[in-house]
């Protein structure tokens, strides 16, 4: 009997320190990987609309790019998208000898991983042509191969036959228009023929304050998107920074919703902490975001208040006397006003290439 | 006259202030792109040899990776690495439906841009099998289509008649040896024909202390690799952190070299602020790595001394009584040590799975 | 006349010139200063009452701190603090030659700052003896001078009288608990009479689980603080992390709410990603933090579920077979779950010094 | 007997499973301390000189900052720095109702600290007076307490009988002089006298371009300091930058080589990436800095070029047609550069207001 529990004791023992022994076999140095997560962008929805984001101008190996369809994918989803476009070049797909498919291949390989992830990818694809007209992109397309005409026209008309929206991409591409950015009579005949519906203000590390005036004019939708072809976390640093998008003003969280919105010109282009678009929308966003709270304590003279800026996008303002001063995302400050009615400037917010909207503030 | 004077004042005035005037064409936003720089790791030379840095596993999307062969050879050059393997599985290409071309294709594809970076490119491929014996990485290789045969040992083989360096990946790798990470039958017979000469200890974010043992006991070359399928920055936090790899003890900075290292077993694997291999290696490494210089003040009875650890590896030191100190890479601290000889173990210097190397400083 | 207009032309392009000019007196680069913001902690609201956070342990100049009480508020009103106690010890002033002024001071240095950043500041002192009973904390005191008796029942009773909240510092403090941390006879002396109403189970680096235990037991407030003497972003990474501090569970933002919270145990202390306080706290927190929802995919016969962490507090979840993940704070994750009822333990929310919160999600 | 074999393995059993207990009474959570280490700039030594780093402007609670004088030896430690000089204004103590001791106190409380970190200390004040002459500090004193004296030429001159070091401090600062930067009558007085060796051109985040212009034409040693009164982490961004400092071009690294360099104007400035100073120690810090190796490869007909910056300086070049490129500080470059000579401006290097440092490099 004794030796018996002495046995189920040793055999305790053995289990425990078992548990507690050195695992030489594997060890997993969970601590080393990037875990992965999605950062949500938090933006304020405006005017009864949800605003989304957006980046739909960007490729893959299927074209130039370098990484494959399902990154732009995971990529977006971590950066806080909620939807994107794999826009590869028609015509131009250097790397044809090692890659195969067909133009409607990428949208079909990152399909399945958009659906885990609850990205909304949209069919679309860049068609490249030399200046002019330069590039186009056509979204919200069930067909990409038929795209492949000779004529560009041809080619837009057939992409309006899908009910494409059709954008401009890098007006002032400096290989494209070297000099001087320039609105084309190629590109007012497109306009004429309802074939083109937005214009990018911003793309990949450019911005083309001209092409927000024209846009603006023309009842372009005016947009901003990365055309990345590395990395995005390459080329952008995402720690303190994002990619070039465009916030979308849509009736709800849908692909259908973004193709209406961008259709009625509910957009603005962001990047670089600027924001390019029309006066309403800039004006409410900057609303939505701000509060200013008396603190009831004054520092020389003037009023110490509480400035918070609850969403993701900084703003700089300027005063009458050219005092600047950061509202930080998702920060608060106290800093003095003067009381009474005090007009700024948010020389980061472009209503016109030239012109900031200008808000004022009661105290 | 006097109008010819005011009409070259206007156009000098015309001109300067078109000068001055803002650009609405294109504005780079320079600041916004992150630029493409390599950081070197600085790490000590030893024993006569160049320390040279090397990742000889990884995929790109000829195989089962997610991005194109020459993003390889940028991440290796931006993240300070001197030389890198692309090892497509020979007989795993789930892309195989869209990207063609042979094995050699990928190290044809990274070569050019290679050979710009000044990063060495050795071509290299992973027999993938299931265990035993499990997939086995073979490096300088004339022509990786030859190693597309069914059996291993064959292929293993015609590695070895190119003069293949062939190590055995991820040993405790759970999908193939999901409980003990075992030396098998096969593994011998591989080793007594010759035709194993290393072993990964680490690998992706694993670690296997039984297989230091191992490949200290049979005279393997110790080695830690990636196994990158994705995106480096993606998968590890570069910033604070680096991918595995291992350290080469090379005659100098050359392909031939590297070969010979590792025929030679002058390795050593690195990751998560651990270095395993064997002690005359890890022993140098630290030497030349700390100095401790006596400030000539006293603190609680103690020597204030000044330590120096002038490279990229932190090291964990541990003295008898249990007390413990990071001495953090290439920074300096300013402790108390008592005055005589004190015996430290640098815990994270393994030179067997259980044993860390012992260091002793006298003041 | 021409003269008049030449005259005229050239003084308006030197005007012109002038205002394009180099600035050469005075250029502000404001780029290199870092602007002063708070930037707040989100946390949910609980159980109807408003979640704040409290410091109500530091150091200043006045004992043997090392900054002017005023930083103290900057430093909490930057890192998202409700609340704070400047806790000088009436006892110890090592700076005494150098600086003067009664155990009142500080407090009313700092509190024209408090009042400005809107900082809810406590008139508070630490009674720093040796063990037993070792150092108390009396906070929402009229007059700290009144603490200065030579018995330190005395000092505590004094304290009371003023209707001061009483919480034991660091009761595992290794100068005065070298070995076990004990509750020893003087503690359960000054509890009986009523002199204390709170205990610390972080402080500074330092984490009492056995204090959490004696804590729930004996009916004090769960309490962790920083105990800072120095910066607190010297001695704390800010960037990654925060300070020690408590979270208290108040019928609204005001000195009084806080009062009545903590003689009513309404707290949770956190620090290190660990939360300790009761269970009903704990899981309230949880719940209002994490939601989970199916993505309606499936991954290898799991149901892939989108998992969000809307609050500043991430969770580390184990399920019964050992798998852990974290749900970071603030972001999105998506993850195979089993369909049906799964239970976790919430590794970091600590109900018992060795008892986890256990939480179950139904998919 | 077998009992007692039994009551020995049980002892055994508990004693093993003691070690492995967990520990409920202290656990230290290192990880979350900040380590207090140096983090050295690395930078060239030139011409035979040492070269030193030296902050000579700041305040603690002993006049108008808010630390305590021991933090600023930790910080400067902490930042690389070689030499601090606490400069406390003899004339403005606003703490003064709390903060006794004489003027030489804080040096005489920070100085055993020093010693400890190996930072040299110089005993120095600042001359605070209105404009003209404004402020001025006096170094290498041995003792403050003699320079209360009404009159500033007094002051001063008492300083320079002790053989003092004098330096006018933030000549552009907007309080005094708000509007143009002006060299007075008095200054010229002071100069005339032998009463100041040396000037501001950064000072806090103020940069002041027409008086390196002064200095360098009057002989004056050009000099830049942080003037910080906070803590230099929260006034600067540590991770990305550092304070403003003066470089020292010293023969050893001692208290006597660094006035001996001063009064030789052996300086130069460094704030904002950017350096001030005579041209001959800026191309040396270049030369001594950068190294451009052809990697024998081409881009579209233009050389491959490698190109090192192994210092701490980054250095902003633009070629003759306007194009920028950045050498990152301890960084490595790849670019195209023209075979043949090409002459860069290094756009950070002042060597004058409005000119900077000219290099050629050929290929």
């Amino acid at each position: 009997m004794k030796k018996i529990l002495l046995a189920a004791w040793m055999l305790l023992i053995l289990v425990t320190l078992q548990s507690f022994s050195q695992n030489l076999n594997n060890i997993q140095l969970e601590h080393m990987r990037q875990q992965s997560v999605r950062k949500e962008i938090n933006l304020p929805d405006i005017l009864g609309y949800t605003t989304l984001k957006g980046d739909f101008h960007m490729h893959s190996v299927f074209s130039d790019g370098i990484v494959w369809p399902t990154l732009r994918v995971d990529e977006a989803w971590q950066e806080g998208l909620d939807a994107i476009a794999i826009t590869e070049h028609i015509e131009h797909r250097p790397h044809r000898e090692f890659v195969k498919g067909d133009h409607n291949s990428p949208y079909e390989i990152a399909l399945p991983r958009a659906q885990q992830l609850d990205i909304i990818l949209i069919r679309s694809g860049e068609i490249t042509r030399s200046m002019p007209p330069g590039h186009l992109i056509a979204m919200f397309l069930d067909d990409l191969n038929a795209l492949e005409t000779p004529d560009v026209i041809d080619a837009l008309q057939v992409a309006a036959d899908q009910g494409a929206f059709i954008f401009w991409c890098h007006p002032g591409w400096k290989a494209q228009q070297p000099d001087t950015t320039l609105w084309m009579q190629e590109h007012q005949n497109i306009l004429d023929k309802g074939l083109m519906h937005g214009i990018e203000v911003f793309n990949e590390k450019e911005w083309y304050p001209i092409a927000l005036d024209w846009g603006l004019k023309k009842d372009l939708a005016i947009l901003g998107f990365s055309d990345i072809h590395a990395v995005t976390s390459h080329y952008y640093d995402l720690t303190n920074g994002h990619r070039p998008m465009t916030l979308i003003f849509a009736k709800d969280r849908s692909e259908e919703a973004i193709k209406d919105a961008m259709f009625n010109g509910r957009t603005v282009a962001w990047f670089d902490n600027k924001l390019a678009g029309k006066e309403e929308y800039l004006r409410a966003i900057f609303d939505a975001s701000v509060t200013f709270k008396d603190t009831g304590h004054e520092q020389r003279g003037k009023k110490l208040v509480k400035v918070q800026n609850h969403f993701a996008i900084p703003f700089f303002v300027t005063d009458n006397e050219g005092n600047s001063t950061i509202l930080p995302a998702e920060k608060e400050i106290v800093v003095p006003i003067q009381a009474g009615t005090t007009s700024f400037e948010v020389t980061n917010l472009f209503i016109r290439s030239q012109e900031n909207l200008k808000v004022k503030v009661n105290l």
